[in-house]
């Protein structure tokens, strides 16, 4: 026997039912951002390999698809560093930075873009997650102001609200709020991105685990008491407006709670059903944020849907400009399995047909009843047909039209009748 | 000064006028297959090495962009060959082939797949020839008769109709019939491949360029003298509907001229406006065609715009199983600069508004005109406005609506009035 034909390490195959699904949610995303004026770009899927190693990527880095150079003589061993030119991208965001420095001449600023496609990484396989995925990001290039935040929330509210996700809560901080909250504890700048790494657990672990991390960690007790009396003071605050009333240290810059009360206001004209709520232990992963973060989630709970936040200075970075940029990612494969197919509005017609029945009269009769908007599949006519019957349901067909040779030799066709599982 | 910065060679970004081009005509062509009854499925754009290079890609495997092992020790040599374990796919049957062995126990026979994805292929770059392009291919799996050429080809006539390419013709031929043919004429069955490499350039070099080659190969004068009388006569003939009467020699089975008489008469009712003709000289590169092969073409001629045919025996290669398999081919990034992009049909607004502007008056208003159908992009004001409208109507825009900071500091809108190009 061949052993087990399966798909690389890592990989999958994506079956016709997911797929349509997956195909449904792109097309509606796609359509919401464009009517919001997101110019969709793509970028190729594999990049040099040293903007890609850049630094850019963070952890991502260490996961990278290195492709092979081209025309190597086969006989000569070399090292793994020399061997390869090019990777595969492991994320829309530097592919964003090259392409804005490539296309420099033809961007009308603020450039609006969105991006939808695949990412590789070559993360530790585990269920549910994949080496290849979609990424959909959107992002706002050279818009200093608030309004970028505003526009990337509003439409992917929107977006997410079109395919049925609503009661949506969207978590708000900002990078200036957590630095001036750290530095007015004591926390010294070089210790902040270990102190903040630890705080965006708190989801997880709680208060007091951060609190014992921080400990365990070895930061001065002073700094970690005042964080402790910070943190429990703002863990309740939910309410944006309500952080100016010195419920914050004086180190937190007021100009990064204006702007956080500035872009709540704006949601509640611009997204009145989206519930926005401060979070003092948004973190965020990645270092490069600079502003605003953001995080969307389901009112069933559990992990965001959607993140995002403003990073200037990095999107030019490949260009030698300083570019203002904020931007807003979809967990695309973290929404898929929330998404109801909805069912072909016309139908979906199985037209169950003899073997070696004249072509001709069969497509015919398929022209006309997809002539009424409705699916129509000619399908062959098995030995039993109630498995049959069944896997037609399974694939989302809800009638049947029966194909038989007649008297004459000619097909005869039975007017379309409910198609049921046994 | 940083050196150009472009994407890796060989490689392109999609622009935003073109990128709306080609998701509309994709999504199009997955509504028309999809109502056909085609099912979408995705696979992997990594394979493993060993199913690339097995040798069903034919030249195509030359151009492989091979993927380096993970984890190799950074300081250890090691041979190309043994440096890489995975591969860009190059075209989209290699993947299908694997698809149909892992998925088997999931299958309804016949299995009618539509895949559209990126494939690699390590080529020479060239004008407007990449190194990542898309390829759409649709292909019926498990059955043996020619329903299944009557479908690939209807649908795929249905769709770039849809897409307003019209007065397309069909160019139809047979493997059988070539094989007979060559047969016919004394040509030894090992020389085949070599003489239809040949005869396939009659298009560019004409039967005379045909001729000359062949006998430059060194074939029998005989059987290139016999040849050209059997081309002289059927060159012209375009009708499949005459093969019968005599036209080709004794040697070319019977049931292969029925075929292709059959597909034509069942195309005929299914598709009546394709100009269905035979064309003798019609080969199609690839060696794995067992049956009936075709072509599509525009009235304003030039190279085909989709390929396919019969392939027996190859799809259950890796399932260890008999398969039946026909396929069609859409050359999607032949037609895409033959199509016109759709306008916007309820139009595309520009909401001209100055910097600094209230973000939530400006969603608010950008709401109310979206929701008209329109797409609406928010456009920051510049200080040269002719400039900013001829880009803007080079996007498709076709209406503006001025933002001003009224007397009472709150924004008041113009009327949506024509935008135009200096």
């Amino acid at each position: 026997m061949a052993s087990k034909v399966v798909p690389a390490r890592g990989m999958r195959d994506v079956l016709p039912v997911e797929k349509a699904r997956r195909e449904h949610a792109l097309h509606v995303i796609r359509e919401v951002y464009r009517s919001f004026g997101f110019d969709e770009v793509e970028t190729p899927a594999l990049e040099e390999l040293s903007r890609l190693e850049s630094g850019q990527g963070g952890e991502n880095e260490k996961m990278l698809f290195k492709v092979m150079r081209r025309g190597l003589p086969a006989d000569e061993p070399l090292l793994p560093a020399d061997a390869a030119d090019l990777g595969l991208r492991f994320d829309l965001t530097v592919p964003l930075t090259r392409y804005v420095a490539s296309n420099a001449a033809a961007l009308r600023m603020p450039f609006k873009a969105l991006q939808i496609g695949p990412v590789w990484r070559a993360e530790r396989p585990q269920k549910g997650r994949y080496r290849q995925f979609v990424q959909c990001d959107i992002d706002i290039v050279g818009e200093p102001g608030s309004l970028a935040e505003v526009e990337l929330v509003t439409a992917t509210h929107t977006a997410l609200t079109r395919l049925g996700l609503t009661g949506t809560t969207l978590r708000l901080n900002d990078r200036g709020v957590l630095t001036g909250l750290l530095e007015g504890c004591g926390f010294a700048a070089d210790d902040h991105g270990s102190v903040l790494v630890t705080v965006d657990k708190n989801d997880k672990i709680g208060l007091d685990g951060v609190l014992a991390e921080l400990r365990a960690k070895g930061f001065a007790e002073d700094a970690v008491a005042a964080l402790e009396k910070s943190l429990t003071g703002l863990l309740p605050l939910r309410d944006v407006a309500r952080l100016g009333d010195g419920a914050l240290p004086e180190a937190v810059p007021a100009e990064s709670v204006e702007r956080l009360q500035g872009i709540a206001a704006a949601l509640a004209v611009s997204a009145p059903d989206l519930d926005v709520q401060f979070d003092v232990t948004l973190v965020r992963g990645m270092g490069y944020y600079t502003g605003p973060i953001f995080e969307m989630s389901l009112p069933t709970g559990g992990s965001s849907i959607a993140g995002g936040g403003r990073y200037d200075n990095m999107v030019g970075r490949f260009s030698g400009r300083d570019l203002p940029a904020a931007g807003f990612s979809i967990g695309f494969e973290r929404i898929i399995d929330e998404l109801a197919l909805p069912a072909d509005p016309a139908g979906a017609i199985a037209l169950v047909h003899p073997a070696g029945a004249d072509a001709g009269a069969l497509l015919r009769r398929q022209a006309e009843l997809r002539a009424t908007g409705a699916r129509v599949a000619l399908v062959k006519q098995a030995k039993r047909l109630q498995p049959l019957f069944d896997a037609l349901v399974a694939e989302g067909y809800s009638q049947v039209v029966r194909a038989r040779v007649g008297e004459d030799g000619a097909l005869e066709f039975s007017d379309p009748a409910p198609l049921t599982a046994s």
